[in-house]
């Protein structure tokens, strides 16, 4: 496998995909990969790109891969899609896209699809990412469709989060509700030529105004507090808003500017550091998790562990006294 | 605080509110509320309600409400909201509701709203269930906003889960990539009314019919298989796709019909008691998580801890091997 991770420092393409799909699908292999490959990562500007259905975020995604091109950046793209195992979704958008980018060796394009495990498809993200890394992408836009955990665990993940909207896509609130505002960096009205794409972009704007009691916190994010320090004069970063036709190619060029100058903002003001101090403790805890279940399999057997959740299940015993029990074994 | 849980075994409102807004903020009240009442649970028809922003589910979920309330069940309502800080999109919910519903005695609301911790909310909602379900409530109705890893948390308390569509949001395939279709138990076009409901069951029909190469599982859920075993006769559950205007009404009581014949199927195939196996399964493994955390900080001084994250991000050390170093300081 070493040789093979060597391949994949060089940046060779067919290298690259075989070993994303080994940590997608194997544990142990994840394992032997990051731990070769991680002294390599860390130079990668990692985007997440997130926003409802039918905001034209892979249209986006597709046009943002070109400008960062004409800049002499190698891109990869990683579309993280939970479709339903019914769908083909993540097939189909390869198949698009493929068409539209295949033949520029500096593009490489993934999908990965969930698969149905807690914090399966965030972790196999955040593997995939880490090769790409290594393998000297300059740029990795990590796309997710939605808007739940998924989302913010992917945002984590990133140093620039762009949350797409578009006009008409049901009222503002709504779209508030939907709680992915909060880790947007950058804010994009997508399909600006459609009617009320100003009212919208208007809307946002005024939210980011009402900031007298917002602030940006110490991972560079909004959140609102209840009193305002006026001693504290340092703003941080003001998420712009912007408006994009991406089928017509039109503010990409414009969008792809504002990210790289929120890129600029994290290195100057440590804030980089921070978020990759947040990532880390995230991955860390994640894993820490998966191993305590490993443990638990190879410790406790497996026909103990089922009684006791039927006990559970039966109303015999209750959640905590279960988990008490099974803690026991696995610290004895 | 057994003086108030005993309250809340005989259904006193105030003291369930309390109950929820304990549990909701520390983890101790909330293992000493579900030990306490967890064999008095059990009984409640959990139902989880999901789908996009827009589809009219707050209005569904209150005419649901009515309806159970007209065949003289008792009904909790639990409206999940991983919203926005600077929403305030649980309030404004409540207030509306509130005053649709208020007066009813045999209906109880609630908001949840994100706590912005890893599997906070799902935990904090699993005990607000426990409460309302000891609190002798027969129905339980979970709304939650988007789809994502939340809903599909929220969808595996559930025993039926409905997933709500609208005509004209989107186009179909990007619905279906919101990955919510195969959770779901019952389909519902709601604003029925509109042009294209048709079109938009019709098509929720034909992907169900797609299904000589579907089938339910052993959750009595949709999964896709690679080929059909010829002598697997038995079909299980044949997920319905119901038409509603929930603003005026129509269709509702037709819905709730729908529903209970997902309980009576459950209780007749031994499904709910699988479901039951499934929840606790993954809500012990929630809980082992939240307790080797709490471990952790006691044994690892957080000097140590920190000093390891901040090797991570600095890419002096990989994560794994920062994981066999806590681990094996967690487990000496």
């Amino acid at each position: 496998m070493i040789d093979l991770l060597d391949r994949v420092r060089q940046g060779h393409a067919r290298s690259i995909a075989r070993v994303i799909t080994q940590v997608e699908n194997d544990p142990q292999a994840a394992e032997t990969a990051v731990t070769y490959l991680y002294p390599f990562t860390g130079r990668a500007h990692i985007i997440g790109i997130t926003g409802a259905p039918g905001s034209g975020k892979s249209t986006l995604v597709n046009e943002l891969a070109k400008v960062f091109r004409q800049r002499d950046q190698l891109v990869g793209i990683i579309a993280v899609d939970p479709s339903s195992p019914f769908s083909g979704g993540a097939l189909l958008g390869d198949r698009v896209r493929m068409r539209d980018l295949s033949g520029d060796k500096g593009i490489f394009i993934r999908s990965m699809a969930s698969r149905g495990t807690l914090g399966g498809l965030s972790q196999a993200t955040a593997a995939a990412i880490k090769v790409l890394d290594a393998g000297g992408f300059d740029v990795i836009l990590v796309e997710t469709v939605g808007a739940g955990q998924a989302e913010v665990d992917i945002a984590s993940a990133a140093h620039t989060t762009l949350v797409i909207e578009a006009p008409g896509m049901g009222d503002d609130i709504q779209s508030i509700k939907a709680g992915i505002l909060e880790i947007a960096d950058v804010l994009v009205v997508n399909k600006a030529d459609r009617p009320g794409a100003a009212r919208t972009a208007r809307s946002l704007k005024m939210m980011l105004e009402l900031g007298h009691n917002l602030r940006v916190n110490h991972h560079g994010r909004l959140m609102q507090v209840s009193g305002v320090n006026e001693d504290e004069t340092e703003v941080g970063w003001r998420i712009p808003v912007k408006e994009t036709v991406a089928v017509a190619g039109t503010g990409v060029s414009d969008l792809v500017d504002a990210i790289i100058a929120h890129r600029v903002y994290l290195q100057a003001s440590g804030e980089w550091a921070f978020r990759e101090m947040a990532r880390s403790r995230r991955e860390v805890e994640q894993l820490l998790h998966s191993r305590m279940m490993t443990r638990l399999e190879i410790t406790v057997p497996r026909t103990n562990h089922d009684k006791l959740i039927t006990a559970v299940a039966e109303r015999k015993t209750d959640p905590y006294t279960a988990v008490a029990e099974l803690f026991a074994q696995l610290t004895s």
